[in-house]
């Protein structure tokens, strides 16, 4: 294993190259498991690119191109429109990939790769492993939007674009990684985001439930533990003069018996902090 | 449409970073149509990453790294083995990547992702579009040999390790790249890469029917259209002292009424030059 590949435990490849530093990520989306079979295909594009954009923004990199592998079937053209809208929206160039064809035989599951490539603005680029004790935890946005946008689909709500349509949030990357140490988006749940960062890092993250901004208060526990949100998680010291709008929801401290306490009780990977895949 | 994606025609994306120039390639392989239900997984993971090294060879590109997408399923043991040889054999880092899991109700054809990326050794980067009038037609090693090793599956001969573990000639691509007009890897047959060549170069190839080193000259018209081979075809002004071993097939005249010529009579794509997919 190569020391770029970060022991596949983070979410990009950094690769030293040149003068500059390469950041690579890779995501494979599945019918069935990532994208419900009732998609619009060019929602299926515009995330499997978004959420490809979102790895690189909690790197602080800026996009240089994607690579699309797409498996032909129906709704091709409406896949293509969506992949031109996000190619578009956030002004990356397509450079290649290949579209596949499965034997007409064999219907399965459909599924579409993206290869992300991009440049680090900043270096040492933000990992997981970066917490240090005494950080302030702090995300941006609202979590659990995306799952009501689920439950709210077609109804052009800001919800519905939020789950049809995430945005990746790469000035906000940019303008975050000289300032944080640690940064990840939130894509499998914030709870299971959190302990992932403690754990890399060998410290314990607290939260005060209380403060984490959520889509809908009644069912809180539910927002905590949602993917597909796509907001940036980081760590930093707490007077940090942040440059982008965000909601300070916890703190770090040094290793102790556990990772993650949610208003100071333990929690474990194993007790469903979010979507393990 | 970037101008680093070269119209999607050309086999990998080149695309100049910093001080250097970046060499991408992607390739998906689908069981059912470039894999057989029956292949060892090992032998799967071996082409998988070898068809993106041969992409990268016939760019003179050195490998830094691949990023591998797997569905997960059977014989994932067997998988890791061969994902582990090839990249040893070629001291390939793994950058990254994801396993992802089809759902268990949804069992259809598997699907593996590969993203290599390279680092070009030569500016500029030997493409598809670059044959010019007057040049010799050149290929490495012997046609053919991938078709007699379906055929020889599992004797452990020389064509069934071509077939099953097809050799990525990267120094021989790098070797060649300063000295090469047009260049590509044969993967779906050689008069049918040749016709791409002409047709990208605008202009003619001319082969020379018996020249053509053949696995089995009995099945000669076999081994020209057969792919899987990841032989070097290149042009290269006629007098070139050649680095590697590779045999004169035929000539670069300027653009004509046929882009191929096969012992002076004219090939269109439509006659089953090829694996067209």
């Amino acid at each position: 294993m190569d020391p770029a590949a970060r022991g596949l435990a983070d979410d990009a490849a950094v690769l030293p190259f040149g003068t500059e530093t390469l950041v690579l990520t890779h995501d494979t989306l599945i019918q069935g498991v990532h994208v419900r079979p009732d998609e619009d295909p060019a929602d299926v594009a515009w995330k499997l690119v978004a959420v490809n954009l979102s790895d690189l923004a909690a790197k602080g990199a800026a996009p240089l191109g994607v690579l699309v592998s797409h498996m032909l079937g129906e709704g091709d053209e409406r896949f293509l429109a969506g992949l031109g809208e996000v190619l578009t929206a956030y002004d990356v160039p397509l450079l290649g990939g290949d579209t596949v064809r499965a034997a007409a035989a064999q219907q399965g599951p459909r599924s579409w790769g993206c290869t992300a490539l991009g440049r680090a603005t900043h270096t040492p680029v933000p990992d997981r492993r970066s917490a240090r004790a005494g950080d302030g935890v702090f995300v941006t946005g609202t979590l659990g939007l995306a799952m009501r946008g689920l439950e709210d689909r077609g109804s052009g709500s800001a919800a519905d674009r939020a789950y049809r349509r995430p945005e990746p949030l790469l000035a906000q990357g940019q303008a975050l990684a000289p300032l944080v140490h640690a940064m990840m988006d939130v894509s499998d749940g914030l709870l299971l985001d959190c302990w992932r960062i403690a754990a890399a890092s060998r410290c314990t993250i607290a939260l005060d439930g209380a403060a984490i901004p959520v889509a809908d208060p009644a069912r809180r526990a539910e927002c905590l533990r949602w993917g597909d949100d796509y907001q940036l998680l980081f760590t930093a010291l707490p007077e940090t003069a942040l440059p982008v709008p965000a909601t300070r929801i916890g703190t770090v401290t040094g290793a102790g018996t556990a990772d993650l306490l949610l208003d100071g009780v333990t929690l474990q990977p194993t007790d469903g902090l979010g979507y393990q895949h």
